[in-house]
């Protein structure tokens, strides 16, 4: 590309380090800026830096927090009996989102890949199992995804959580509510078989 | 959503005021800022506000520049006999990625458009008469986009530019390179027909 200004290309190029963010979204999104008002821009880097610098990971469960322990571990209502395993941030987002769930959570920050070279040792478990020892926990509830490594992890976890005597369970493989059966994959709609729940009218 | 900081909070807000970027592609940037070493979030928010505040628009042609002038103006290898004129600064960098073009440009910074309110007076036009009144411009080249705006701000400027003895031609509409004509809008077919080119074999 040819640019007219270095500054363009610059921010092009840093713009389109982003995920899923190629050079020409980049440019559109830089011209954009370019429209704004002077502070938009400066809002936009400033949100950047602070997120960045100032944020920091719960004491407790992990998860990205302002403070040293976080809005949902400190909130006194939310249940102590029941523990949320998920693999990272955006995992507790999208189930606080569903406001189905008021326990509490514990974020792996990653999820066992022998492929990426990512074993138990790199994760948040020790925290979690001495949680489990020493808290008042009597579930603990994997909300991995149901792919190979979210399955290899759940199976490690459960054979170490099992011996502490506490309740493991995984949230439900089945149909998407409003899919429909035809389309659905053939291990999805056998497992949705396999783990069937009573109708209880 | 139930942010778990009001840091994340602030920055999905920022990032998700820039087009085209929804709540939850802005998540999925900012966990990636997050992720990603210090100097990441540092160079991005830096090249923002640097493309904001220290870019200029070119004296000569209004396109975003880093200097008073800009590279294209300065460069005294190009012809000075003929002018494109365009929208913005995004239709020069993708004029110049064709390399099928020597002239010089200029940015009008819009398009005529009555239902947006923006008529002649709030683009680049003097600056654009004065230059083909005191330069030694043969022919004006108008790469404005096929719409009604587009054409709308093509005649005004035909009507304008052609009494300065100046030819004024426009980019062709066409069926584009490697398009199916039985795909093609009957206009755009309609147009390729009355605007045929002669094969000079």
């Amino acid at each position: 590309m040819h640019y007219p200004s270095k500054l363009v290309e610059t921010a092009v190029e840093e713009i389109s380090k982003l995920p899923g963010i190629g050079k020409k979204t980049a440019l559109r999104l830089a011209l954009h800026i370019l429209k704004e008002d002077k502070t938009f821009a400066g809002d936009l880097a400033t949100a950047i830096t602070d997120l960045r610098l100032k944020t920091v990971y719960c004491e407790s469960c992990h998860t990205i927090s302002d403070d040293k322990t976080c809005n949902i571990c400190n909130d006194k209502s939310r249940l102590n009996e029941v523990l949320c395993v998920v693999e990272d941030t955006r995992d507790i987002l999208a189930i606080e989102n569903t406001n189905q769930y008021r326990g509490r959570y514990h974020v792996l920050g990653g999820i066992i890949s022998p492929m990426d070279g990512i074993g138990p040792e790199d994760l948040n478990m020790e925290t979690l199992l001495n949680k489990i020892t020493h808290g008042n926990i009597k579930e603990v509830i994997l909300a991995l995804s149901p792919t190979m490594e979210g399955d290899t992890t759940a199976y490690y976890l459960t054979k170490k959580i099992k011996p502490l005597n506490v309740k493991v369970s995984t949230i439900a493989r089945g149909i998407p509510v409003g899919g429909e059966l035809e389309y659905a994959d053939e291990i999805t709609l056998g497992r949705s078989i396999l783990t069937r729940t009573e109708y209880n009218i």
